[in-house]
């Protein structure tokens, strides 16, 4: 990503306007929980072999955490929903909006791996989903890495 | 819907064994909520017109709906969660348990209501988005009317 993104982040970020901060916390936190719920089924399917793979199951859930990624989240931060203000409410690090670039670049590799896994959860190709599976939970950690508080 | 829709619902509740009854209802709740969130975009910019008309916003909120909508969230119900035993922490009716195959027929039109607003959304004919986001209200209130508290 380059300047782009950055500057689709910042338009994103600027069209929130209708929510309050508060709200914004709470949505975007419903938004990685259902996703959660969702990798967790897939986890459970693919990768521990802890419930009986379901190709349908594994594509819906797939399908919903690509959905979530590319609904414009962007529009759920704002400086004022960080742990400065929020406290234990939220885990997000004011670092996010001082590294803007950075940050539009996790949220962009994010939803790209969460498309690649939407696009071969809908073939039964186990490893191949595995595999894409791992790159969504490794853009998920780079995030979290830098930008969610322990 | 007939016998098919409710075995389908109840194989759905059946297999959440793996998930505590406080987790069924914060993921559901997540879950509506971001929902919530992704009506309120289209209603905005399709019904009110308080914000201008972005077909691509448009498109990935009915998207984002309609995959949540069809991402099992049957899991996320089980006589367990209702009222009764979480008190305000949730709307849910244990009437939802007693009648089994209405619940089935309310979530099955709500699947399909949502996936029809997907569709059109993926056009830019605001009309047939402003009837088809009518018919997903219809659908969520058919459910709120008889299984959430007031």
């Amino acid at each position: 990503m380059g300047g782009l993104s950055a500057a689709l982040l910042l338009t994103s970020l600027a069209s929130q306007a209708q929510l309050k901060p508060e709200e914004q916390v709470e949505i975007r936190q419903a938004g990685y929980q259902f996703m959660s719920w969702n990798m967790g089924k897939i986890k459970a399917q693919v990768i521990d072999g802890s419930v009986p793979y379901n190709q349908a199951q594994v594509s819906a859930a797939a399908q919903t955490i690509a959905a979530i990624a590319n609904s414009g989240m962007g529009a759920l931060y704002s400086p004022q929903t960080t742990r400065e203000q929020f406290g234990e409410q939220t885990r997000l690090k004011a670092a996010f909006f001082e590294n803007l670039e950075e940050a539009g670049k996790v949220g962009k590799n994010f939803a790209e791996a969460a498309n690649q896994l939407a696009s071969v959860a809908q073939g039964d190709n186990q490893a191949s989903i595995k595999a894409a599976f791992g790159k969504v939970g490794q853009s998920c950690k780079a995030c979290h890495d830098q930008f969610r508080a322990k």
